[in-house]
């Protein structure tokens, strides 16, 4: 089960989630906390951190370079700052055999990216982002991280009156690029991934969603290069179910990782809940089944308690749930699939175009003259029940 | 102005809208109406249509093969019926000087088309809509029409759980490829055109928006053969602006058409309704201006009367109002542009990267080290307002 | 079980769904169908009604007035053809036992109603609407009905531009009030109930939500006359969870009945789809028990087959999914209210308000200034967890 | 103009706005913030304000209790704050002539209030908000505020699963009541106004709409004592329009204050921008008029810039842009009252409803059976157009 089930926690969340919100200041008081953003904090947290994740029994994490470091005066200062913590949190590792799940970059809190990173109008907004990601992966690399995330939170516009979005999109694709190359330049063989939200902070976000970020990589020639870490609470946000988003990157060998939360269907921003409906962990594990696993990528809890969790206790029960959930999910799902009703029901569904008739279809280049002919031929087609109720109950008996 | 505003009546909304809606039975009863689905009563109302579009100064219509002319018992007897039908209308082209936009195909009101037409689970309704779209071209060939539109209502999905979705994207490519053949086999040298719309009546509809719908074309090789054509009823359906999604379209060369309508910013649902925002209609004519206009596609009133709307006038103010709507727009926008002052703003947002900094990123392959390097020559930038109070202000006072 | 789980079928989605929608014609073809909508039909239609109802095991049915009964050319002639079916399904009622849980009337499919039926700013029409719920009040009472429903699908508006808002809400009042002093003149001595929709088919409809529902039936001084009918589909529609239309209709004795169905979560219209939700069937029977049962209301199935299940077996399926979902929930419910975890959670949480500082509040009149003195002698208050993710593990442990 | 047009600035977007977001840190560098947030500090920038409410030549302001002055660290050091800060206010009141809209009380930002005010599950919490509200009320009468206003942003729920529904919607209505009680004690006469905003911070609140607000005053016998503040923005998250909200508490005699902002039509969540869509404002104005102004209200800017908006000019851009906006909105709807076409053509659409048809609904008590009667007798009644496109053209031709 472990193998199916590879969970990392996610500092940002656990460990920097204040709880504050945009009507609200902090709630959290952690005991580890002083209270201040210094550089001794920073390593302490980092201890917290590798005890929680011991205690939980969870054996990967995943990281943004300035949530388990403070931003210092200057970018070199900062550097050294990441250097300390990771030169603790590798240590660490190999004291606990607890591994990196990815890294990633947070090019979004500093209000030097307010109008966006590689898509800032100012160039040397685009430079200093470049250098950040450049570390970034350095030090997920320096950490054995297996991917590498982009979430490009600002990567978008708030009104299109002011925004030259042609030139935005190309800078995008060529500060991916560089990634890419620097990647190559110092041998980090992750995978990387790009996580699509359609919006908040932003209006707009380009890596609107999956569909979106693929065609995105497509056009601008990056699509051997990435895949994609579906989050179920975007993909509800963009309009799309997160069995959707799992399958349209499945489906294209896209998928590389889940941030496994989920939304509340009510709201229009982003909950970052963690994951307890176990139909959705049904369906979730349905793809990821399908998928052969999602190694080397993996679910990140990237969920958060509510404002109003404010015991300690309480960050091990949103993980065990989130955990219980996708575990049962997992059962749910494989016992679906080797059953095969649900299976069967689709090869059915389907069956004319496995056959002669379909034969035709399946090649190459039926022209429309032929298909017009055979149209003629074969006359009008009889109705067939779409049996959506029939799917519907054989998949809840399996919940 | 003519030339900016190629309008055009849509022969289903104006003369094949019912008022009937999901709860309601039909309420219009217009005077050349006897009741009937004939061949004679279609005849009678294809005059009834260059009546109108002769009576209301519009040059130019657009209509779906099934619309003008009845369903038969056979393809063979639809495709006779459509023939009769689509021969008055040449005359009546060639006596009134009015043509044709362009034409499409109804795939999705025909039970046969439940599942799908390209994307149906069945090989022989593959086939029937090849044969239905095939003639469609023709006519639309026949008519001189300088687009053909593909807007597939049913190429999607109602659930997940019954469906093969790799197999479904993989024919509607086949299908479309299918398409562009016979295009150059029939000579016809019009743009072919995707119309996005993100569901309804299907759950989840492939062509879920601009992005997606181009995303779709590169993957399967046919971005050089299509263009798409814009609702703006579709665009807020699929979260965005209806100027996002014309933006979307332009900055790529994709803009073919757009179907000038609106939807209600409360409702979830397509509701077609003739656009009378000025403020809408001139960020529409913004992008039109910047495109150089839309020839040779143009704007198709894909808006329907109200159910409530029963009068024959009704038809008259709902069209005047959305010619009128549009022409205001364009007479703000054209200013807006000619004076500049939005655009100056755009350009002092974006002045470094057009600077000795910007070069740097502007040329092909900077590497992240070089960036690094320029980042701690250049130090903090500095933050510059996004002055959106201001952009909205300056538009404003050009409405 | 049985008392619990009071279910009934909707004979207009049942035996009157045609499968057509805004973009496709009918697909369904029963075979007890013959293309008409003759009283005749109508009577044979009744009796397919008992025969499925028979062997689906379900006791109780719902009916429209005008979807048992053909429309006539006049209001006699309507009310006729409505006797006549209405003395067949008494007749059947008396020979299976079957009975009926609600009639209520069709004011939304004729022509005459588009603008609204109380609320039409034609007299003419009021006058008519209330003949019509007269006549559907009569036959409800004939067959034994256990309650009467009404749902405005068109009292409401399109524009508020055309609308005179407050005369229609007073129009409404009036009517409900005349339906009052009607079921008393009959002797009917069922509940009146009211349907809250937030929209389609008009923009906005006066019952938006069960808070927006009683508050116009307390200000027009009907608040004790009549109890709320809660649609699941339309709960999320109005932006609302179903449990949250039910516990608010419940904490104030106002839950009537319950319309079992469930919405897409992703589109934004009325899907009326069974519900197959495990979670959701046991957040609504935690209402119902809490509620001490529905009766006289029940579950009415106001859910219809998808488009595309054109099978008569699909209407079995659908039905005994939608009971059997239900039936699990109720199990999950009752043992999770037994075995109490979550109640205490939710008592420690206000457990001071029940102890002698909460005494203080829960009386009558304390002012501001004997409060104020409390908030000096108490200081600052502790922060006390909300355990929601404990109150979401301990619920999920149930399912 | 002035009458109609009564401005106020909002003390807490203006003056405390950070910039900061869920993803992002503050970006406002005024030149008159130390960084601090001293009583020093609160004072020097309530001056800030008088010199920018003089600059704009805004007469009015409105400010929460605790974003003009520090907590401190009791109840009675945070109310000495607000006493020096008040004193300072008044002083430049008389100063200036500027006045005070009307004052309200932040029960949202500290932890405290976490879990709601008048709602919480804590007694000691339901009695410091009590004593804050006493205090806020009591310096909002002390500079001579208009009004006085509940935004219970905290007073709803994040999952019903912890929350016991009943008991909290009495406690605010109790809570309610005290405040009436002291605001007779001490002798204030400015309206209280209850802000209704459907959800955030909280997954609901419970004054989601106006409709709910009313039906909610009115079931705790409190309708006499409160009007409606009612925000645009808040409006279309509640899935209605601005106009809509507007006019549901006008017609009733609630309307009291507007908060004059505008959301983005595609987010969902409070983006507080200044409203400059000119079709929106007219529709706002047209519901003054209507409503005889908003005296003693006002037109409150409760609008923040944009995050990336950091000139000291933006704050004066958004402002003059909003004022703009609404003195065209103003003359716009005065001009389409005056001309009367769409009165006209509201009054004709009501026709039969103000001749003896209509006379017979109008009066109290016709009885279902006297409206049988004369549906028999006036038979069919005809269809007439709703008009709404004409409707729709003659408001924008007003635009």
């Amino acid at each position: 089960m472990k193998d199916w089930l590879r969970f990392s926690v996610a500092f940002w969340h656990t460990f920097r989630g204040s709880g504050a919100d945009p009507f609200g200041a902090p709630t959290k008081n952690w005991p580890w906390e002083d209270g201040t953003n210094s550089l001794a904090m920073a390593l302490r947290r980092m201890k917290a951190n590798f005890e929680f994740l011991t205690k939980l029994g969870v054996e990967m994490w995943c990281f943004h370079d300035r949530d388990i470091a403070p931003d210092g005066k200057t970018l070199m200062e900062s550097n050294a700052n990441l250097d300390a913590v990771v030169a603790l949190a590798k240590q660490l590792q190999e004291e606990t055999g607890i591994h990196t799940l990815w890294g990633t970059v947070q090019l979004f809190m500093h209000p030097r990216y307010m109008h966006g990173a590689a898509t800032s109008p100012d160039a040397r907004v685009y430079a200093y982002a470049a250098a950040q990601v450049k570390k970034a992966m350095e030090v997920t690399h320096e950490l054995g991280g297996e991917n590498f995330v982009f979430w490009g939170g600002r990567e978008g516009y708030q009104t299109l009156l002011n925004t030259d979005l042609k030139k935005e999109l190309d800078h995008m694709a060529k500060f991916l690029q560089a990634a890419v190359n620097w990647k190559k330049t110092i041998g980090f063989n992750g995978t990387l991934l790009i996580e699509p939200k359609p919006q908040e902070p932003t209006k707009h976000q380009y890596d609107w969603d999956a569909a979106t970020t693929m065609g995105f990589l497509q056009r601008y020639g990056l699509a051997g290069e990435f895949k994609l870490n579906i989050e179920c609470n975007h993909a509800t946000l963009s309009g799309h179910s997160c069995h959707h988003e799992l399958e349209m990157s499945r489906i294209y060998g896209m998928l590389g990782n889940i941030d496994a939360n989920t939304g509340d269907a009510q709201t229009g921003w982003d909950t970052d809940q963690f994951l307890t409906d176990i139909g959705e962990a049904t369906l979730v594990m349905l793809t990821v089944i399908k998928n052969g696993g999602l190694a080397p990528g993996g679910f990140n809890f990237d969920a958060k308690l509510r404002r109003e969790s404010v015991d300690v206790e309480d960050l091990f029960i949103g993980h065990i749930s989130g955990m219980d959930t996708l575990a049962r999910g997992l059962r749910n799902a494989a016992k679906l699939l080797q059953d095969g009703k649900l299976s069967e029901l689709v090869a059915k569904r389907y069956e004319t175009l496995n056959s002669k008739l379909g034969a035709l279809i399946e090649e190459e280049e039926v022209s429309f003259e032929e298909l017009e002919k055979k149209a003629h031929e074969w006359g009008e087609p009889p109705l067939s029940s779409g049996k959506q109720e029939l799917a519907e109950m054989i998949f809840q008996s399996y919940l």
